[in-house]
């Protein structure tokens, strides 16, 4: 559905509690940013990131910080240039400068994922560029506690641990999300109470879309049947979840260093420090190694496979991953690359 | 509902796929154990643990081990005493030795978390209780992948991370749950297969209960709308948050010993090594102090608090949790009783 235009003027905008929610939320988020630098609002139109444009508008100057935003125009259904120019216009009309449109050419198949993966690595990878192009301290994700919520019922969906568990981060490199602790009604609410009328994505309401599933039917009835918290329940668990994944990854990359033995073509690790310590850190060290040294994402299968070299060495034979064969030698575990 | 009396002999047993999977789930189990040592099964008369029940009874001689069964009657429903009887009748017939049916009061409202933890609470304490007067090497626990992926469900609900996340052990002390690894369609076929008739607890059926719900409303959605799989999706995911919570738990019990000081009335840990480390040791070190020396299980929120002590330090005032103070005391985190 395509909404009218912005009526200017029509209502006065108000300091209601959803207006209040959203400006309190991106006012924490700009603390963290050096004075004078550049802000960016990653906006699409719709209701999160036209409250998220409308609060940075508000708020930034206040915080001695200039605000922009970038629309990225996906070029996948007709009309996505009129969405994108009309985001344009209302971030202009909030007073964001400068307003970039990105038309982005999405690959036709990436590497796997499906479409909407291949839309999101060209929304990320324009938003990117925009933010080295005009030197932005930071872009801001309009993404709420229900977008969260949905991430991690898809992670669980897929059943791949921490990894796909963790959901989204408040901070990754550039990108912050003021809104994780929020719910999408609130956002809403803003555009309402200010006037603002959001693009409405007729994708959103495709069932044919995984997430839109989980967002129109899923937890809908997990707040029905299980708790009314649960939105926020399974956000707190992706961060605590999160938390536990990161200190041990960090752990690894600390230990890696001083383990890993690199010779021609290969490296090799102690098999005595995968059997001396928790399988936590043992299979995320032979992943590491697959994956810095081969470019190589090793299944959970296979992760336990290789491990087995040291926790239940009984003289089995190589491994043999994707173009990677790892053996048992003495007390290592070797690493190279397969003829 | 109460089915009829198992009518012996009027089929017989056949080795089908489902009776080869639980036999196989227990022959693995049974692997573990010491020669000539006594192995019960926790029997409810349900379809799980009836199948649990002949399955061990045929294995355990197979493996040199004898094999009992434990029937803890609740009392809590009409006619328990016949359902318990039943249960024991239909353990003695597939040659278990001993056999014992215990009958336990449920304290009316147990610590928190209503009438089933109760009832939990009451049935692994007579089977502790049995396991140690009968010197047995293992409880056998008829728990599946669907039990499992229930109660991931439930865990979510509440959000408090990777503790409710991970839901139930392989193996933890005494207890073991051979069939972890298989669907309950499983151990219901197994029985049909064999002949065996099991109770059918009208609990199971009654959606006042929230495991119910998730039973008959929340998995198949999820089936339905996100994935078939999801099911051992959501087992999977528990077991890798285990791992990554295990590891870090381990850790931290490892660091403890010479990282908390005791004296008089309280106990102190160094701010330095709160701020080094990764919030997920934090908060554990944190969360241990307050259980082991003072008996509180600390809530996230409270954790944070402490730890902002650290982190986070202003010169704020001391942190009140119930019956403990803590406060910032030059270089150390002080916990100590409060008056």
């Amino acid at each position: 559905m395509h909404s009218q235009r912005r009526q200017d003027g029509d209502r006065r905008p108000r300091l209601t509690p959803a207006v209040a929610d959203v400006r309190r939320a991106v006012r924490e988020t700009l603390a963290a940013l050096s004075p004078d630098s550049l802000v960016l609002v990653a906006l699409s139109g719709g209701p999160d990131s036209l409250a998220l444009a409308a609060a940075t508008a508000f708020e930034a100057p206040r915080a001695g910080l200039r605000a922009g935003a970038v629309i990225v125009d996906h070029q996948l259904q007709d009309g996505s240039r009129a969405v994108a120019d009309r985001a344009a216009e209302q971030a202009r009309a909030l007073g964001l400068d400068p307003v970039e449109v990105v038309r982005v050419d999405v690959a036709p198949s990436s590497a796997g994922g499906g479409p909407e993966a291949a839309a999101r690595d060209a929304r990320y990878a324009a938003l990117d560029a925009a933010a080295r192009r005009l030197t932005a301290s930071a872009v801001l994700l309009g993404h709420t506690v229900d977008d969260q919520a949905e991430t991690v019922l898809l992670g669980l969906a897929r059943g791949s641990g921490a990894v796909s568990l963790s959901g989204m981060a408040v901070v990754n490199g550039v990108y912050r999300r003021p809104f994780l602790g929020l719910r999408r009604a609130s956002t809403v609410q803003a555009c309402r109470d200010q006037g603002l009328e959001p693009w409405s994505d007729p994708h959103n309401l495709d069932p044919a879309y995984t997430r839109v599933r989980v967002r129109d039917r899923v937890l809908p009835l997990l707040e029905a049947e299980l708790d009314p918290g649960v939105v926020e329940a399974l956000a707190r668990t992706a961060e605590l979840v999160r938390d536990d994944a990161d200190a041990l990854d960090r752990m690894v990359v600390e230990v890696a260093e001083e383990l890993v033995d690199l010779d021609d073509g290969g490296c090799s690790v102690p098999a005595a420090w995968l059997v001396a310590n928790p399988r936590a850190l043992g299979s995320r060290l032979v992943r590491l190694v697959a994956r810095v040294e081969f470019g190589l994402t090793l299944s959970r299968e296979q992760t336990v496979e290789v491990l087995r070299l040291a926790t239940d060495w009984h003289g089995q034979g190589a491994v043999h991953l994707r173009g990677v064969r790892v053996r048992r030698a003495g007390t290592r575990i070797v690493f190279t690359a397969a003829e």
